[in-house]
């Protein structure tokens, strides 16, 4: 494709996008799509001569977009909304025209250093601690995924744990420790099997019941059990918003019996990280400067920076990339000899790296700080009018406490119904509308229907729209269900 | 930013991309900048206030690009291409726009049924097994690259070594061995290190000293001893293109051994394996319809693709997903309680999705199979022509075969001069004069240097610019070198 072939194009596919955009809020947010249809729909075979751009466009129009759940619509509010947005686009689009890699620093420097330094400025904006900082004994790093993030924090861990010894010899000679609740996310699980330290490594630590945040003193009690038993306690999540109902662990408190034991905090922030960027809820982050030997949250969940950006920091870089560094001669440069430089193949599992930091100092510059404050208190303030709403419609109840912007309730069902089935169905029926998408979850082994405000387009009249959606269905679901 | 300003900025980002495609040729390949000369440039602090959008570009030219070593500049030889396109940038941006996610199938159906698509297209046009498509017992996915791929064979290779223990047990009780050379890339290490492995887990299979492929009668004694030993013989890689020189393992003779004993075979096919999209080429895939349980290339490196698009086969998914899956309730919906769909988050290592597949799709229909070929075919023209003015210079000689778009050579220094300062104060001048950008690797621990060509911008009167610079800057050094 010549450049000038480019131009046109790809003039057609930003109005595309644009004209995606505005017409949004008039198609079903979840596709009626069975299994195989799409795929149905598609040439058996590959193209032997190259096919027009329209044609492209065309099957985007026809086949795949009846065939996506619309994670952008105005009336998603399934999951964590996964924020894309104008400045984030265009700078990652700017990303792919560039084309370069930034696996190590001689590779791309602007790459590395706009990276190190937005990664700055976000401690900054979410007052997060100096030592987290790149010019101190820490630094941050994009890694794609919550996931990733906690996997690599793992393997410096373990890195810690064992002086060394595990990357030379493997985790088989000692029992390792990993601690959790049940509303931890379940990457933290995946770790523990991809780490080869196994399921049996895992601890599942009590919650409180009224606020399903960490039990500290059966941490305390799950520690000391392992110590005894002759494993090392090694790692432990604490969530700051968790994904059933954004649940938040005492990291301080975490943070002491982690001290006392030499065990690593990861702090996962994934969702409810970025709303410190608010001085109102700055209380988020209590006990991270004083604990927290990695942290996490995703700009791409909640702060306008299209997927994948998950930034995380650590305190101390070095148990990073002393377990992740080997440098093959290929790779070996004279600015990685100096050792003034940052190559960030060694904080991540993957080598090849996209200049993924574009589309975070595009969001930051666009919305400026106050910008962003004002997105993160929209959501906030959405959900609080939707708890209103269910608080006062004696049809539901608010299941769990909201500091954020996601609402987990359920509808009240007759004494002698059954309320998960009668939830789930009221589900299935407003998914079914097109109107909205929600998702759920379970509390104390109760289903519980979530909604998530927080998307980019996402304004007032949508989450009225939606409410009315889900008060009608209960209607119907009401008047079906024996009294 | 309003569909509106997004139309506008959208535009003008559009032509900042062909703008910089048809400037790159006056820009110096490589950067000169030192250590934190960008951060520099960039303002201490994060804005308060939203800034223009001209702002970013503005910026763009004037601290970043100057910092960029630039992939995709037509004279760029270095490394191995990370090849992108207009069609790939375009299909990125729209996945940009679209903003799904891919986690689950019904999280955006058209994305995973798209994405085993376009690998059950990859399948056919590189002639590889039938096993790997999606209606068999195997399937594609897409992985960000290969160092994720090989990390995920592994898991799924200690799955089935431990009948499913060590997902629950961990990799404890017992040693395991990977089998791997010198040529191996890198990221098989530090996989082993990331699974809890460690580096004692890595035998050091010996390699043809003429071919600097896996000497196969090696790996079988390394395995019998392990065997010996109470050592589990669990992975062995067979590279189909190695980093520093292409060259290929014996699949087929290395597979034999992996059947008898039981071995996971993954093939590293990561720069290589688009180029069986040719006939004449077909030979790269040799053995592995009858042994590879995993196999992956990089349309991100050579077939023009724009980074991140490893695509990755396995022979038996269910080795994968078995030890990958954990389904919380969060992630439980109808599709995947049907078991008719495929959820992409238990192929990976991340939870969240983009929507690559479209990439894929977009440079396959753009470009047709035969257009794929034709990329593929001048990037090794250029090469045995450069081959041909290397091998006819007797300042030069050839260091390796050349069967693929990359040439290993090195200068020839009189009987007393040190011949690999000779050949890296080369590099070092070559690059430092903006004409081109070379790298380097050893070979028997002499120092070579490398020329990959198969960029995408890439012509022959630039490999013949390349080489008038290399051939000039030689003059120079021996001139200079004492005789
Ligand atoms: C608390 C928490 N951690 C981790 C994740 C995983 O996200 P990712 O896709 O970034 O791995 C999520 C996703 O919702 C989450 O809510
Ligand atoms: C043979 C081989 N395998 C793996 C890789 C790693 O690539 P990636 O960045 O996709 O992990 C490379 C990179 O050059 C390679 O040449």
């Amino acid at each position: 494709m010549s450049p000038q072939e480019f131009r046109q194009f790809g003039h057609r596919t930003v109005d595309w996008i644009a004209d995606y955009w505005e017409r949004l809020e008039s198609l079903p947010v979840a596709p009626e799509v069975a299994p195989g249809q799409v795929r149905g729909l598609l040439p058996r075979h590959p193209p032997e001569h190259g096919e027009p751009f329209e044609a492209l466009l065309h099957d985007l129009d026809g086949i795949v977009v009846p065939g996506l759940l619309h994670w952008q619509h105005p009336r998603f509010l399934g999951y964590f909304p996964a924020n894309t947005s104008g400045p984030a686009v265009l700078a990652d689009l700017l990303s792919a025209g560039l084309g370069v890699q930034g696996m190590t620093w001689s590779t791309s420097p602007a790459c590395t250093e706009l990276e190190q330094h937005v990664l700055d400025w976000l401690v900054e904006i979410l007052g997060l601690p100096d030592r987290f900082r790149s010019d101190g004994s820490g630094g941050g790093v994009i890694q794609d995924t919550a996931s990733s993030a906690l996997l690599v924090a793992l393997v410096s861990a373990l890195h810690r744990a064992g002086k060394g010894m595990v990357r030379r010899e493997g985790t088989g000679g000692r029992r390792f420790g990993l601690y959790v609740t049940g509303e931890t996310h379940s990457s933290a699980v995946k770790a523990a099997i991809i780490a080869g330290l196994g399921e049996q490594s895992v601890r599942q630590v009590r919650t409180d019941p009224a606020t399903l945040a960490l039990d500290v003193s059966h941490l305390r009690t799950l520690v000391m059990r392992d110590v005894a038993d002759g494993v090392t306690p090694l790692l432990a999540v604490a969530t700051v918003g968790t994904t059933s109902t954004t649940a938040v662990d005492p990291v301080a408190a975490i943070g002491e019996v982690c001290r006392r034991h030499g065990i690593w905090l990861h702090v996962d922030a994934a969702y409810a990280g970025v709303a410190a960027v608010c001085p109102e809820l700055r209380w988020l982050n209590e006990g991270v400067a004083e604990h927290a030997d990695s942290y996490c949250t995703n700009p791409h969940k909640w702060l306008l920076t299209t997927f994948d950006c998950d930034a995380f920091w650590v305190a101390d870089r070095a148990w990073l990339t002393e377990a992740m560094t080997i440098l093959p001669e290929y790779l070996r440069n004279a600015a990685t000899e100096s050792g003034l430089v940052t190559d960030y193949r060694n904080w991540q599992v993957p080598l090849g790296r996209r200049f993924r930091a574009l589309k975070l100092w595009a969001v930051i510059r666009w919305y400026g700080v106050e910008g962003l404050r004002r997105h993160i208190r929209q959501g906030i303030g959405l959900a609080a009018e939707l708890a209103e709403w269910i608080r006062a419609d004696e049809r539901f109840e608010l299941a769990a406490p909201h500091p954020l912007s996601l609402v987990c309730f359920r509808l009240r069902t007759p004494p002698d119904a059954d309320p998960d089935t009668a939830n789930l169905r009221l589900l299935e029926r407003v998914n079914a509308s097109g109107t909205t998408f929600l998702t759920h979850s379970r509390i104390h082994d109760r289903v519980v229907l979530r909604i998530a405000v927080g998307g980019t387009f996402t304004q007032r009249h949508h989450v009225e729209q939606a409410w009315q959606c889900l008060a009608q269905e209960a209607s119907r679901i009401l008047r079906s269900t024996p009294a």
